[in-house]
């Protein structure tokens, strides 16, 4: 049986079924980042994730901006669980025809994003590779009663997301800015229930709290915030590397969010209880239920 | 300019010379982990290995065995710390048409690894790539009075491997036993100044001692461990893979050392000033001074 038939998920499930986890581990496999025993007030986040020249970025994407991505996927994996990131790992597996001068860009564009968020570039590993492969492993912090999860949503959650979707690959993939200070803002002044970052696409992600949280969901056409460069709903809806938040809160407080007038903040739908699936409500008011479906690597 | 011209570790150094470190990192680039501030007793350690198929690992190997090597390439860069592994995130590029079957058996040999050594696999990435490539980051501890680094090495110091070196091609580098517990005996019972874990051959890693020590060393052919597999001097010297620690102390703990007549054991030399380079003494007693050479990427 190839992997393709068993999917992404159907693989990464695989490998949590197989590990044993200690006490220790608060978060597993399973959401933005692993989520660690540190201290009295504060829990250590660990995140990873890969570039692949060819998947990730063209071969003819500026290599600045390259590195620049490299760092910002995981820092918007520290955000989705409302912590600071602190430090990071470049493992590169390089081809050997590379020049020294994109070298030089790819290290320029980390670099540049890891001062602006104070991140420690503290060590790495180097390869020889047949094509670009950037693996950034990242480590934060995040106050404990801040953390939040995907699988914390709960009936009658309003659902927001900050910014708007769709049209990324167009160029915001390349220059987004993580959601750090968003989360910290949200998190701090709120309560949120469950939130993660859009990479795969807003329904595969929503879907992904929807699974963790045991929930359903109710969103709505007219309210989904199309980015310029989305060519159309679809676009918005599952196209991936938006990296946005998408979060959820018990009404009360989403009447406080709401009331705060945010440019960033677009409330989308609600959550519901598990058996009504994914429903998308359509601008003549129909709603139709939704199969996950995004980016997948298989 | 190629980069195969700077080579692997002038490209290090690029980065290392780019990157800002504020004071909670106690080192960064340029050891087998990166430490950081954790505790009052402890610091936590932070390492990345890459693995890619074609450099790492053939295309025909076990997939068992490339996932036990993938976990325990960084079990051993925690030991060269004197550390203790507690945790590791996995990311995984892997080819489109690979089974099921071979995924499972790499996630195998990866689970029974980091169970032996209590490590929790807590996260991953999971990716397309033309070629299997697996980047495996670990976080572990280290009490504070026990850390070693590579550049601690003082003239006079006595230089020890654990065990046997060269020809891990034909195995070994498969199937080692990462050195915890003897970094544990060593650094609880005796004073190291220095340590490694020679994984791009012996002269290789010793001179990476010897650079950050600002020191030079006499090692003596007639005491090199050769391992069964090695086919000459040659091998053992500079054939990389070989995961045994390499570790120098004062000559009054070497001495205590030495008595204890342990099998994995083995003195092949002493530190010496800077100024007399790397001096290997053959067996008509005869010195020659080489240069650092051993496995690189580029």
């Amino acid at each position: 049986m190839l992997i393709s038939k068993l999917g992404e998920f159907g693989l990464i499930d695989r490998l949590r079924k197989a590990t044993r986890l200690d006490s220790s581990v608060i978060k597993g496999i399973g959401d933005d980042c692993a989520v660690l025993k540190y201290d009295k007030a504060k829990f250590q986040l660990f995140t990873c994730d890969m570039l692949v020249e060819g998947v990730d970025f063209s071969s003819r994407a500026q290599p600045y901006l390259i590195g620049r991505k490299a760092i910002a996927v995981s820092i918007s994996d520290i955000a989705a669980c409302a912590g600071i990131p602190h430090y990071c790992l470049v493992s590169l597996g390089v081809p050997k025809n590379t020049s020294v001068e994109f070298i030089d860009k790819l290290y320029k564009g980390m670099v540049e994003i890891a001062n602006k968020y104070k991140i420690n570039i503290c060590g790495g590993d180097l390869s020889r590779a047949q094509k670009l492969t950037i693996d950034v492993s990242m480590l934060g912090l995040v106050e404990k009663k801040n953390l939040v999860l995907r699988g914390g949503a709960k009936k009658g959650d309003i659902i927001f997301v900050t910014g708007r979707l769709g049209g990324s690959i167009y160029g915001k993939h390349f220059k987004f800015t993580p959601r750090i200070k968003e989360a910290q803002f949200l998190t701090k002044n709120y309560k949120i229930n469950s939130m993660i970052d859009i990479s795969d696409g807003l329904i595969q992600d929503l879907s992904q709290i929807l699974k963790e949280s045991r929930a359903g969901a109710v969103i709505y056409e007219e309210l989904i915030p199309q980015s310029r460069a989305a060519r159309n709903l679809s676009d918005a809806l599952y196209s991936g590397e938006d990296f946005e938040l998408l979060f959820t809160m018990p009404p009360q407080e989403a009447a406080r969010l709401i009331r705060k007038k945010l440019k960033f903040i677009h409330l989308i739908g609600a959550i519901v209880k598990q058996g009504c699936g994914l429903i998308l409500v359509d601008r003549k008011n129909k709603g139709e239920t939704i199969q996950a479906k995004g980016f997948r690597h298989f």
